[in-house]
């Protein structure tokens, strides 16, 4: 596969416009009734026509048989190799409540629980406390400087939050403190490495003065830590593919993620036709727009078939507004598949359709899993969708000579 | 992807022959008023039943959406990962010319251009003095020998020429002299690193001493050199893959490119009758032959369609006096795409086609980038077409116990 230091030899900017709509957990299985999936089951004239004009494929987001995380999922379709540019559940709850993070950060998941006077868990969620408490409890503990390291406790949501550390020489190479099970107390963070041991004693330390500040608010009396990830620092779209892009995404993990790889967040409403609607208006900005629909995959995860297919009908009746935009390069697909009758993501691999003017159509005429089988572009990896989407819009120079 | 010491361990000569043909830039893209390729268009019966009795695919040289450069696109067909194993500007312009170049050699492209008095270029192109003017400006300063370094300098066109430098220990990592404008002097030739700083010294020092030859040589007084580069030392074919190649192509370049390999480069006419012709009479020294039609590519740089048509019409007639020797394999291919309507190289994948008795047929019988996407090979890397060659010739031996 080509690297990102080598595409970026031969990416150059022009003014073409790259469309990459993402139908999140797009890829489904037959209904058992009807023996149709969730996209062949969807009303999708729109869809249908980009198939025909355009070229399709199968992507397998991470590689044959893997289930994508939703970071992997996406890194893969933003050009990056996803198992080498991981990123870990600290960093990931950290975007998921669009917190600022800074390259060199430290993040956390915590838990708020309760402990007895021995110092044994006695519930590992303190009772499940209101989001509105768990906030306040976050005050107390946000933005203590421990050795020179200044560290952030926000709220996620009931018993839910995230801890970051930040300053000089962090190393996330650290065991949780949580130790999953209650009727033991909280373990020390301890240190995969020597150069971790710094980061492992403020996390202690954190800890410690968590507790002494938490002593009179039982039953959350304690924290726990688990889940520490290092901002993996990504090299930004720009850099490397020399474009201009933007993010119009409304849940924040997929902002987050958007920004780890240097876009623009715009900010929009919750569906597809206000995306579209803020693509339109910042349509002379950018040369990249990634536009995610998040609903698939909730009602995928829900195992809503019926609320699937509705998902997808809507956003093929968005698509006139955003094909007026006519745009050079419009790619559909999804980050993995969430089939309703799995109730999760799974490892099939997705549907895609990439429409330009150079795309050298071929036979498909129709969007779903079992059309794009047969597609010019056959199977192939979520890591190589840049490198077409570059190469329709005329953005890519000749490798070698 | 097997790599080169792993196809060595199982490859062994037997008497059966490969023919690969190159028709050069071949992929292309549906001419607006009849929705049909180049190839679609072109009268190919014998390709056609190629097609039929044997098995196809769709390659991409280098990956989806790269577009290749005639060195990548060639090494890529004959086994050698074009990202690891790169031939710079120097080398490919040498290779143009015909020079036979040695391992450790390193290569510039130079221009003649007009400096003032005070060394400022005024005319990077020396008034773009004629062929035969360069020829005997490029004699006055051939083979010079400077710090044990022989200087080799031999006409491209115009004001355009070669310079090799062949000694111990030459590196290449070279900033270019030519500053790419008027108006400012030439630059002196810069080290990337502290190993090739012996290789700058003597660059500069040859600049030095054409500078003084050139003195009244008024408009071409001065010499510019860019694109320093190191010959690649590829390990050749024979010792890789156990074969004897040979190389019938009527370009230079390409004859160059089949050397960096270690073919045997057989003189030949400019035609593909020719070509076969050279084929039929060299048939029983060499079980490796790798002809190169340059026209098609030619005439989709031109933007030529019906042009780059005929060329194929006239490959299909040439067709049966190759066919007629039988050779074991036959596979018809391209280094890369050129569609006319784009008028250059372009990252479309290549049809591809291989017969052979042991091919396993699939149901493909026409040969054209729309009937390739069905065919039993699917999309695959240029760079597994050597093993498919030598699997059907038998020339592989089983991997592992």
């Amino acid at each position: 596969m080509i690297g990102l230091e080598q595409i970026k030899e031969i990416a150059r900017p022009t003014p073409s416009r790259i469309v990459l709509l993402v139908i999140d957990g797009l890829g489904g299985l037959p209904h058992p009734e009807t023996g149709k999936t969730e996209l062949e089951s969807a009303k999708t004239p729109n869809l249908d026509r980009l198939a025909s004009e355009g070229i399709c494929g199968m992507i397998d987001p991470i590689g044959p048989g893997i289930t994508p995380g939703s970071a992997p999922g996406h890194l893969a379709l933003f050009g990056y190799d996803p198992l080498k540019f991981t990123v870990g559940r600290g960093i990931l709850e950290a975007l998921g409540i669009d917190f600022e993070l800074k390259a060199g950060d430290v993040a956390a998941r915590g838990n708020f629980c309760t402990i007895d006077e021995s110092g044994v868990i006695t519930d590992r969620r303190a009772g499940r406390l209101s989001t509105q408490i768990c906030s306040e409890l976050c005050r107390l503990l946000d933005r203590m400087n421990i050795d020179g390291v200044a560290i952030f406790v926000s709220p996620v949501r009931e018993h839910r939050f995230v801890a970051v550390f930040r300053g000089e020489g962090l190393l996330s190479a650290l065991h949780d403190s949580d130790p999953q099970q209650e009727g033991l107390p909280p373990r020390d963070v301890v240190a995969h490495s020597p150069q971790a041991e710094r980061a492992a004693s403020i996390a202690n330390k954190f800890i410690s003065q968590a507790r002494a500040t938490l002593a009179n608010r039982h039953p959350a009396n304690m924290v726990m830590l688990r889940g520490f990830a290092h901002h993996p620092d990504l090299p930004k779209m720009s850099e490397v593919f020399s474009l201009k892009p933007a993010a119009i995404a409304h849940y924040p993990m997929y902002r987050g993620l958007a920004k780890l790889v240097g876009m623009e967040v715009l900010p929009t409403g919750a569906t597809i036709e206000e995306e579209i609607f803020t693509l339109a208006e910042h349509y002379d900005a950018y040369d990249f727009f990634f536009l995610h629909v998040k609903e698939a995959d909730s009602a995928g995860e829900d195992g809503d078939f019926t609320q699937k297919v509705g998902v997808i009908d809507k956003v093929d009746m968005a698509l006139p507004q955003l094909l007026h935009l006519a745009p050079e390069v419009i790619m559909v697909t999804a980050d993995h598949s969430t089939p309703a009758v799995l109730k999760g993501h799974s490892w099939h691999p997705v549907p895609f359709l990439l429409h330009s003017k150079w795309c050298r159509p071929d036979g498909v005429v129709e969007f779903s899993e079992r059309a794009c089988i047969s597609g010019a572009l056959g199977r192939f990896a979520a890591t190589d969708v840049m490198s077409l989407a570059l190469a329709n819009a005329l953005k890519l120079k000749k490798f070698g000579a």
